[in-house]
């Protein structure tokens, strides 16, 4: 069994090689062409059963062990950000304002090569592996939910799948029981007041007066209206009311997002940030558009896979450290899987130890400390190799 | 005719010793007993024709001049205030927690002793004075509805008056053509969330958090709702949620006063209040209660008669200095008058050129320099005698 | 061993009796005279070493097994709160205006027949049994930091404790690891504006504007400031600035409280509530005093007792189900012996599974099912025997 | 006399054909250029002194009459606004986004045509007649300040200019004693937050909703710090933070004006702004930049010249209404050639009788009733032959 652990430590140069070339191409989320045709190639060769356009631009492939077992989902993303790339690297963007700085290259690459060290054990394997390439993760409502309703989990038992995380040092794993990444909505408010000179408050309805007042009443939601054992952000990212210094403002748009783990508080937000603004509104007399845009779900981690990944962590060498994390803010659509099929997801530290600098996800400067590829393909290879009833 | 001014400053210390037991014997508005029978007393013994019980607590007296002529109304009014005096003076309040720190005392000081000159003076009247006396004017609805109601200003053809004001200083009359004391009105809200404990805010409404959101929004209606051109005031003089340090508040009690000088002004007040405290109180699935009582209307002055009285002013020996006057945004009764018969109402300087401090009205170590009383009548006796028609 | 809790149940309705008396006759947090004086009887009728004025009004009992073992601690509260009750019980409070509102009338009524049927099982006891009867529990700072001081945990090893807690219901027991009971603080803050008239607010500094904008402010420190993964709770339980209507305030109360289970979160709530105050005084030229209480820190059970608790709490018949709470808002003393000494604290449900309507913890009409204290006395008997190193 | 009225009505034509011709080449404040041009060029035709030139793009000329007497300054202003016109006139503007939609084509017009029969009646002229042609009103801080460090009022002895005003009615023309229109100011407060991620607030210092409470807190500045007898206005009429929905603001610029009609309420308005963002920021541990720029002060009439204006304007035949206006809270730099000189303002209706719907100044379909301009240039005319000492 240890054939394929040592198949992967030859392989490494290889991820590196599969990870920079896409660190140069990336595309945005729901625009992805080259890509997915780049995956599918790759598992063809392999011999596996290859399905492009997999709710929208998805790509699976399964691989059939010569045993009979479970049916193993692993899931890797792979798309780019509309961000322009500042790191300075040799294999540097080359597609202006777009760039890999979420590490879904590196997700690729390490899937990619697992799989085909996987291949190299097939007669190994007791069961099914169905590799999951799922694009559009960035941008809600992501793509996991188009893959799902096409069927990329038809029959599948267990999902597996991690995240390269920059701010968490290399050889570090980090698992979590239950709520482990928030559920990550949206949400859009036009005030329509009336505008007006700004000498002549009287005869207006001053949009960025009650703008500024629906800003600090939202404050209350998360102080007054959220139990507070239950987690929940509600950040106003954008307020936009740009005009002359001498005019009173006809409308303002505030745009933002709300973080919880728990549907009952989204219900929460939801409601009481349209209470609050067509309470305020009303007082004034204006009037308000509002919107709120469901993004992902929790990710809920299933009990039993969380500590089975955790204990494949501990067994892999290249992890010095495994650790149970607090719950993260941040959103995945990985979470839709977990609605459907038991499984775990957690977070491969890829924070190389000589950074001066470790920038966060989502930055220009963003990087990752390439070796975390491998550990991620050794933690996900032992748990396909040892899940229950997955090894002969 | 001079005999008038002559006669009332040999009897200057006849309302000196007047103004000084009324001090001692102060009674509250709606509650005088003993003011008014006094009053009634003095005029009886002068001859008038007299009224108790005008209006509830008011007394006329009428002084039939011998020759044919106008009806001249001279008002005063007589009741204190629920303060605990703290002058230290020989003739403080000796009622416990009232105190006569308005003035009133005065007001009726000089006008029995004017009115016992003017009787002197009769064979040379032409025409009728008619004495009011009224109650109750430190406390809306006050007392001058009612004594109109009950004929006060019957035949009446214009009317005088004089407020006393310790911060003008002695030896000068203020007048002002138009709008002269504001509109003052009076608002109660109690906001009535759901109380609960300090740890638990999700299972309240937070009553203090509401309130205080209602007093920091009624900022905006002179801010944003009223015309630039118009002046108001809206004051929360009371937040009344007094509760232990560990729960959320049930209810919150607010009250306060707005200041205007027009009435469309005070439609706005009414109107807006109301509309904020429920978009407030809706925007948390919260009630409240809201009430507007209108108080006192604005003093409007008609033009003719403010430069009547000036013009008497300026004739008075003891007033050095006839000024205009900028409104002030103190509410009077003696409004609803005005709103009956032409007529006047002036300031008489009542400030000590010798304080170091000078207290105001309503307060505590409040004091007049007697001598205004003097000057009132002065003025108010000229206007007596000069009034067009009036003097034979 | 099971004749302990064949006494207990024998012992039962002496357990009423006793809670049914003390029920009549409450006394305040370090007011309690007839109280600690019944305790000490009690226990001096049993043969245990006693000692009273533990740490001010405290009581401490020793019960020494025949074997040698450990030192364990039980800890009962004795005090109860200033509410009028309201229940109409046969054995409703004969102190007017005070309450045993909390239950720790049961607390200590189960603690002492647990001592009498310990004490009765004496020869089979391996080790020292201290029995902590805690004064002042319902006012910070507290009984507990004092009786430490005074040597109430002085060579003990491990302390068990329990809340009857009305809001559960009878037949479960609920156990946590970590922190279960927050850390309760107090503060008071005093706005210092200027007061006067309420038609010259150019003249003041509106206190009730300001401590509205306070409040407003507040919010933020939950809603922004605190790590959304770290539960915290900031409410103003009281505003005070009862005025007349027509003034402006020259000052306004706010009194509240904050809860969390970290003690860095503390350091964020006294800071923040600081700059908050002081930087909108500042704004308006204002000034204020501002004062943060530290109450009863975190009550954070050790992992190993609260598992141990839980697993007595299984073997108990009356206990029907043993679950694994979330954290409770509400603090408790008792997390200082935590500082100490390992142990744990647990909730005994006492929820009347007939009532209709049940009541919470300092309510007028606050009451408990009686067959909790036999409950509690039978887990805490079962911790007292079976701790490792106990029973013979 | 006579002669002078007569001939204005015959040169009305030749008013609307400058008008129009002014309109359609409009020039920005600070960018004139033709305009002056054609203006210098018209006075140099009727043989007056001209300066160009005057304090940047300014135009003086100088008429002599032949007798002596006063020296008379009238005054009009040329420049446009960044405004795509809307009208649909077929003389409409043929520059792109700039437009005469404030009637200085009209004001300009009228002036130039008083001139021409003005400088016919020389010979009864009694005194010197100074044509100010002021550039750039329309922006602070205007052209006024350097034509009068200039020269333009050297040896000036009385000024009088006036506005085209849509919103009156043509046939009215209004005047005012004092303040009559307002200084306007204007302000630009950057807060500087600390930027972040939208899940993490506790790690920022939301920029957006510090900027919030700063605009809320403002509106205390006309409620609560502002003698509520001296009107003021203060509008923020600019809230830019724009940002992604999903980020907490790193910045927030707020853009604002002013408007009162007293210095001191101006400094008032500054340092109170100040205090307000200031402290509102150190709450947060934010920092901000603030600027206050003095815009126009405000037009204060001189009661004798406003008295004299309103005189000429009953006079004239084309006036059907001269009436007392309230102060506009519109700004003007004539305001400061009153600061060295006395004089008046005033306006001349120009609103169409027919129009179903009048656009205000500064709209894109703003318009004039062009015989206001024959009612201006005949008020003006007359002021200038009945000056005291000026007509022969």
């Amino acid at each position: 069994m240890s054939n394929l652990f040592t198949r992967l430590e030859e392989l490494y140069p290889e991820m590196v090689e599969i990870r920079r070339y896409l660190h140069q191409y990336p595309e945005l989320s729901f625009e992805e062409e080259h890509t997915p045709a780049y995956i599918a190639d790759y598992h063809r060769q392999l011999g596996h059963d290859v399905r492009t356009d997999v709710g929208g631009r998805g790509v699976t492939a399964v691989l059939r062990g010569e045993n009979p077992g479970p049916v193993i989902a692993l899931r890797a993303d792979f798309d780019a950000l509309p961000i322009q790339e500042n790191t300075g690297l040799p294999f540097a963007s080359k597609v202006d304002g777009i760039m890999h700085a979420c590490g879904h290259d590196g997700h690729t690459a390490y899937l990619l090569v697992l799989a085909k060290a996987l291949q190299e054990e097939k007669h190994n394997l007791s069961g099914t592996i169905v590799f999951i390439h799922q694009h559009a993760e960035e941008y809600a409502p992501g793509g996991a939910i188009e893959m799902i309703r096409d069927g990329c989990l038809e029959g599948v038992d267990v999902i597996f799948g991690t995240h390269l995380w920059a701010t968490v040092p290399y050889g570090t794993v980090q698992y979590c029981e239950g709520p482990m990444m928030a559920a990550s909505d949206r949400f859009h408010i036009t005030i329509r007041g009336k505008g007006g000179h700004g000498a002549q408050p009287h005869l207006t309805k001053d949009a960025i007066v009650l703008g500024s007042q629906v800003v600090t009443s939202l404050q209350q939601i998360v102080s007054r209206r959220l139990d507070p054992l239950h987690s929940g952000v509600l950040s106003v990212g954008s307020f936009e009311a740009v005009n002359a210094f001498n005019v009173i403002a006809d409308s303002a748009k505030l745009t933002g997002t709300t973080r919880c783990f728990d549907e009952n508080v989204r219900d929460v937000f939801e409601e009481e940030i349209g209470k609050i603004v067509h309470g305020i509104c009303e007082a004034a007399g204006a009037e308000a558009d509002y919107e709120y845009l469901r993004g992902y779900p929790p990710v809920d981690n299933h009990h039993q896979e969380a500590r089975f990944i955790a204990e494949c962590a501990k067994k892999t060498e290249s992890v010095q450290n495994t650790e149970y994390m607090s719950p993260s803010m941040a959103g995945e659509d990985y979470a839709h899987y977990l609605q459907h099929v038991k499984g775990t997801y957690f977070f491969t530290g890829a924070g190389h130890p000589d950074w001066e600098t470790t920038y966060p996800h989502h930055h220009s400067k963003f990087d990752i400390d390439e070796r975390a590829m491998l550990t991620a393909a050794q933690v996900i290879g032992r748990a396909v190799l040892e899940y229950p009833g997955a090894s002969s």
